[in-house]
């Protein structure tokens, strides 16, 4: 049958619910526990379980592979907070606050492990192709992330660099996923290829959606403050434009502002913003993911399936173009 | 042919050299090279090449599942440091303090992944069973790490709590390396099983031989200072017999001689091993060491091959029994 995402998404939240995790250590076991419960949109084994549907009847195989990819992105996040120093995730104390640093390195590491725990259950015919495309993919997302810390310390980063942070950091987590889904439902190599860049660009927007939201989304919607990556003074897709854009004057502005500790948090949002508005930032970020989403649809649109079997993914692809968080 | 202890580590240690790595970004790859530079024993690469070699004459097929517990064993090195806040590794500063925590923590993702990325070269048809072997030693090494940093705030850890922690931290990876190894040689299940437990008990009388020689080797062979483990308050098989043993009034005096922050380190360390002699601890370990040492003979003779096919094991549990540092 052919699923809606509401019935993906139960049958991913159940499953994921249900992971067994030994008892002991529990000190090593609670935090990852924890992690897991925390929710998120399970956007990633969501695009496994939507791309094997396309070409498969039934999902019940893509689940451990599905719910490996997020295992293994919740995992990023643990050790993405120790490394920013986060406070919170998804509203509440992030596990370095909560158990501390060590226990948060080790949990991060046994996650790890235990996605790998869950891709031992995929069919074994499959597993080499699998296990190729999860051990690039994750290989990927910490350069992107190194990209991301090595980006810190500089100034100012070129558009291409940025794009191809994001791209590692972000979009390849998304394409992995999908491939993994298409490799079990059946795609032919060239399908999975498509549904790959598919869900690259895909990634490509969602990233960008972001850093519009972070600067222009509602605090009421986006279930934090307005800002914070300006406040940051992080690399954004906004930023980076902004000193692409700027002449030298305004580009000095605007790496003073950035940088900037004695201004009010709100002055500092408004000022940065006021520099966007005048360069057009916001208009030419809308650009960039209505044509990172329109150059999914093309990809989606070459793959060898019914229509109706690729709508779910059309649809979640105009979801998150539009998406409000 | 059968390779003799230095051929077998020639070939790990040249395959090992040449591990292809990218060279962006450098600041996460520098890192992993520099960890894997800086030696060690190979001990876990060797026993998985010997355990093949048992079974079978060429040992080029193992090699790529040898390094890769080579790499895992090399990760879990690099983030402990972290978590002891280690200053050094192998007389080289280590990864944290050369390229802050951030950086270790991240680099020592990409090594596990990577070591991952090297169980795909092995045979599809054997893939699953050394996935799954692989899984379950990682999974449980981390338990013992937990475990190990656990122990750091309780007063005393009953031996048997102590044993299975260092089974788990330790002798586990041996026991993973072997049987991977067998599974590559193409051993009978039974032979695999019993390879397991002779690397398992080898591994416990490793750990031990490891926690005596801390106290009672020389700075010469052993290449650090002696006591270290003392100093630090470390959970040792001495330090746990040794409160397993003493009377209360004695019990009291070692727990507070290993609290004692004020003593100078001679005469601290030399007032804990005069306690261990009172107590025979020392003695005791060297049984103990003897007596894993034996059982994992004994596992080793059970192996249905040739007895000199199982030589090369023979002489490394006798080295590892009987080794300086």
């Amino acid at each position: 049958m052919m699923y809606d995402k509401e019935q993906l998404s139960a049958r991913i939240e159940a499953y994921m619910q249900a992971l067994p995790f030994p008892q002991e250590p529990d000190t090593l076991y609670e935090p990852i526990v924890y992690s897991l419960e925390r929710g998120g949109k399970r956007l990633r084994p969501l695009l496994a379980a939507m791309a094997c549907n396309v070409f498969r009847e039934e999902i019940d195989d893509v689940l451990p592979c599905a719910a490996a990819i997020e295992v293994f992105h919740n995992f990023t996040l643990l050790h993405d907070d120790i490394m920013d120093n986060a406070a919170m995730r998804r509203g509440k104390p992030s596990v370095q606050r909560k158990w501390g640093v060590n226990s948060a390195i080790l949990s991060g590491d046994a996650m790890l492990i235990y996605a790998y725990r869950l891709l031992e259950q995929a069919d074994t015919s499959l597993l080499p192709q699998i296990l190729r495309i999860f051990n690039d993919t994750s290989l990927k997302v910490c350069e992107g992330q190194q990209y991301d810390m090595d980006f810190e310390s500089l100034e100012h980063v070129p558009m291409t660099d940025y794009l191809h942070m994001i791209e590692l950091k972000t979009a390849v987590l998304l394409a992995g996923a999908t491939a993994i889904g298409a490799v079990i439902g059946g795609a032919s190599e060239e399908d999975r290829g498509k549904l790959y860049t598919f869900a690259m660009q895909l990634g490509m927007a969602f990233q960008i959606r972001d850093d519009i939201l972070d600067s222009y989304g509602t605090e009421a919607t986006l279930g934090k403050k307005i800002g914070g990556d300006i406040l940051e003074g992080k690399k954004t897709f906004l930023t980076t434009a902004a000193m692409e854009t700027a002449d030298a004057d305004m580009r000095l502005k605007l790496a003073g502002l950035l940088h900037n500790r004695e201004l009010l948090d709100e002055t500092k949002i408004a000022r940065v913003l006021d520099i966007y508005d005048r360069l057009g930032i916001r208009e030419r970020a809308e650009k960039a993911v209505a044509d990172y989403t329109a150059a999914a649809l093309e990809a989606l649109a070459g793959v060898s399936a019914p229509e109706e079997r690729k709508g779910r993914l059309r649809d979640l692809a105009a979801a998150l173009n539009g998406r409000m968080h």
